[in-house]
Parts: C-alpha cells; structure tokens; sequence
C-alpha cells in the first residue's frame, strides 16, 4: 500500500540533500530499471503504472495510479517505472586499464551522465570527478548515463592530489587545451589520466598544472567557434586515443 | 517604456506557436547576445537588467528591472540579458564544401544544437534537418548551438528526398549503423553527406534506404553499452571525416 509518505520521500529524493540523508536515488524508465536489475545495485523500491505493467507483464513491481506516479516522478512526462535504488559506498579506483577520465568542474548534468556513457563505451571502467562536479544521483545524471552508472566505478576526488599522485607513479595526464599537441595526429598507444574540463571555464588552473600532455582538437580553418560541448570534446578526444588502448575482449 | 503587454509577448515566444505566429524568437546571455549583434539576424529588443548593464556599460540596451526580466526569460536563473529576434527566410542550401550535415529525427534540443555547433568547428556549413527535427527556434536549440545559429545554414527538408537528389548528383551519403566500414580505419577524404540518427531510434528505415556508405563507430571489446549519445556520436563522426575535408582558412 503506497502512503502519502512514501509518496512525499520518493519526490524528495529529488533533491541533493534528500538522497544524502536517505541515501537513495531515483531511476525511471523501461531501459534504465532493467539495466539496474542487471546491476549489483540493491533496489529499495519499484513502482509501476498500471498501463506499463499491462505492457510489460514480465516485470514485477508494484502498481500505482498514473498521478501517484506523476507525485513521485521527476519527469514531466512519467515513464511509468520508476525505482527507489541505495547508493552504494564508494568503491576504491580499482582499474589496472591504461585509461582512467578525469572530469574538472562540471557542472551540467546531461554533460556529466554523457560523459560517463562514452567513457563506457570506448572500454574506461574508471571516472574520477573533481569534488565540485555536479551530484552522480542527479536524476538527470543518472538518466544520461543511460545505465553506465550501474557499470563505470565513478569516485570523487581532490582533482590537483589525484593528478599529482598519477603523474608520480609515472602516468601522463593528458588535457584539451588551446596550445596542445593535434589530437589527429597522435598515433602512440595512450596510458595515463585524460582531463576533460567545465563547460563554461575550460580546466582550472590549479588542474592544468598536472597536465603533462596537452591536446588540441583541431578546429576547421575560417571556423570562428570558441569551443566544443564538454560531452562532445570528451567523445572526440575519447575516441582518437581510446581505440589504440583499453580494448578487453 | 516596458509595457505588461511587451512582456506577455516576449515569454510567449518560448511557444513555438507564438513564435510561428509571430516571426521572433528569444536569445539570451552576454555571448549569445554578442554573436548575435556580430551577425546579419535583425534584432527586434534588446533588454538588460541594471546590474547587468552597471558590469557591461558598453552594451546598448533598454534597461528592465529584474522581476521583468524574470517574467520575460524562459531560465530559471536569467542571465540578465535578452534579444527578441527575427526569424530569417529560409535560405537555399548554398554550400560549395564537400560535407553536409543531415539530421534525422532528433529531438532532444540540446543534442540539436550541439550538433549545429560541432558542425561549425569541424568547418561545415549546411545542415540539413528532417522535417519532424526539434524547431530550430526553440530557446534551448539556440542556446546550445553557442552561437552558431547565427552563422550555419540550416535547413528543414523531406530527408529521403534530398538523399536521393544528393545520390544522383553523385555524393556519397554516410550513416551510423550497426554494421559498417570501421570509422577509426577509413582514410580517404570524404564528400558527401553525413547523416545521424534520433536518440532512441537512429536512423529511420526510409533514411537508411539511402545510406551508401554505412559507417560503425567501434565500441571497446567487453562494453555492454548499446549505444552513443547523439550529439556525441555526430561529434566523433565529424572528428574523423571532415578532419580530411572542409578546411577552408
């Protein structure tokens, strides 16, 4: 029986402070909750439309009313499934993989879930983010990683230490940067840390002065842009040094 | 003198019907509002707040309190600065470069305009969009294009159509798919058109229909995810196709 204070904690998780005090966070729709019950990721709750369940009569979860789910929802549009999931403890940096993604301040939360999808995807199982990166249970961070969430081991850091120690153990730290090497010509096999800076202000400079590698995306002649969306320079700079390493078949 | 009914007008063009209606739309933002006044786009107002005109005393504009701004501004947190604009003719495709952008379906209007955006760094200037695309006037397309709005021509079109009118002039068109030539491995200058698929369905089977050239945008051995975001994905096509092409200093 769902109480009007479930309810109420299931909306409040909306909110930052809310997911740190219960220590839960919120997963909507088909995809999203399948892949999470792929996960280790222990599940407090799943609730269900009606009209999903009768769509989707394999899963089991609990039927609410179209505007309970609306109450409980962070949607506009309520994909009908939505779960209540426990963050889980942070796990220690555990990859012995050649690349590790650095992200420094960002802010945007699709940018920051994208981010983590394309690290993913190009084989990465580690991202460590500066401490003032925007919340990982965001719901808007949590939809764009698109299930890689459940996957990718994302840590929290002091970005300037952690680059430090890297660089100390012998890594290279590789950073977009206007005056770096040209990221289409680079033809070595990468090892190391690669920084991917805010959306609004590039890499700070306390991060910059780890970087060991600096990296230009070209940009076309006569092209007056100043910059690239962050997920997108992530994806490009992922994709030219990524496909010489970090294959685990 | 700002009048309530200026100030009705203005919120309503976050409406694409309104903006339809009315042949304007709303750009906001200091960088936004500069691209603008660089480019041939007819300003129709131009508003600032006090505070923000106080900091930015070379910008000319009619100053407006802040609980006007907030009533006029589709942000949450308005950054103090606001153009109505008009909504230029459509211009013809007019582009001599060897690459053209095409976009399929998308509907997400941040992926929209960072698709735009990205176009104009790797130094294309056509894009060509299907006809159920997101609006390009919609307020969160132009913020996202950072800009390039003001400078790339993009264009609305039955997609098939001109597919097919592109095949039999002679150009190749090339698609994201499942099963293609390996992205990271061709090495000839490409010229043609470029096509990108919707977030949740890719490229539709009308559109595929006219692919020539499948391309595949190789994911790590062992990654389970199923799939890039699309801006993303278009991000890393572009890096690795029109870094042949389309330089023109």
């Amino acid at each position: 029986m769902l109480t009007k204070n479930v309810i109420k904690q299931v909306k409040s998780l909306q909110q930052q402070k809310h997911r740190k005090e219960l220590g839960l966070f919120v997963v909507e729709g088909r995809k999203m909750v399948e892949e999470l019950l792929l996960s280790d990721f222990r599940t407090e709750n799943l609730f269900a439309t009606e009209a999903f369940l009768a769509l989707n009569p394999t899963i089991k979860a609990e039927a609410v009313s179209e505007v309970q789910m609306q109450q409980m929802s962070g949607q506009d549009t309520p994909p009908g499934i939505l779960a209540v999931v426990h963050i889980p403890p942070a796990k220690p940096l555990s990859s012995d993989l050649p690349l590790t993604l650095a992200l420094d301040r960002i802010a945007n939360p699709g940018n920051m879930g994208t981010l983590i999808r394309t690290a993913e995807w190009f084989g990465l199982r580690d991202v460590v983010c500066s401490t003032d990166c925007v919340e990982l249970w965001n719901p808007k961070v949590i939809q764009a990683t698109m299930g890689s969430v459940f996957r990718i081991n994302v840590a929290y850091a002091d970005l300037p230490s952690f680059l430090s120690s890297q660089k100390q153990s012998g890594k290279a730290v590789y950073g977009a940067l206007l005056e770096g090497e040209n990221l289409f010509e680079m033809k070595e096999k990468p090892e190391g840390i690669i920084v991917i800076g805010s959306e609004s202000h590039g890499i700070r400079s306390e991060v910059r002065a780890h970087i060991t590698r600096p990296i230009t995306i070209p940009r076309a002649g006569g092209s007056v842009t100043e910059s690239l969306n962050a997920a997108v320079a992530g994806g490009i700079i992922l994709s030219h040094l990524a496909r010489f390493s970090n294959r685990h078949p």
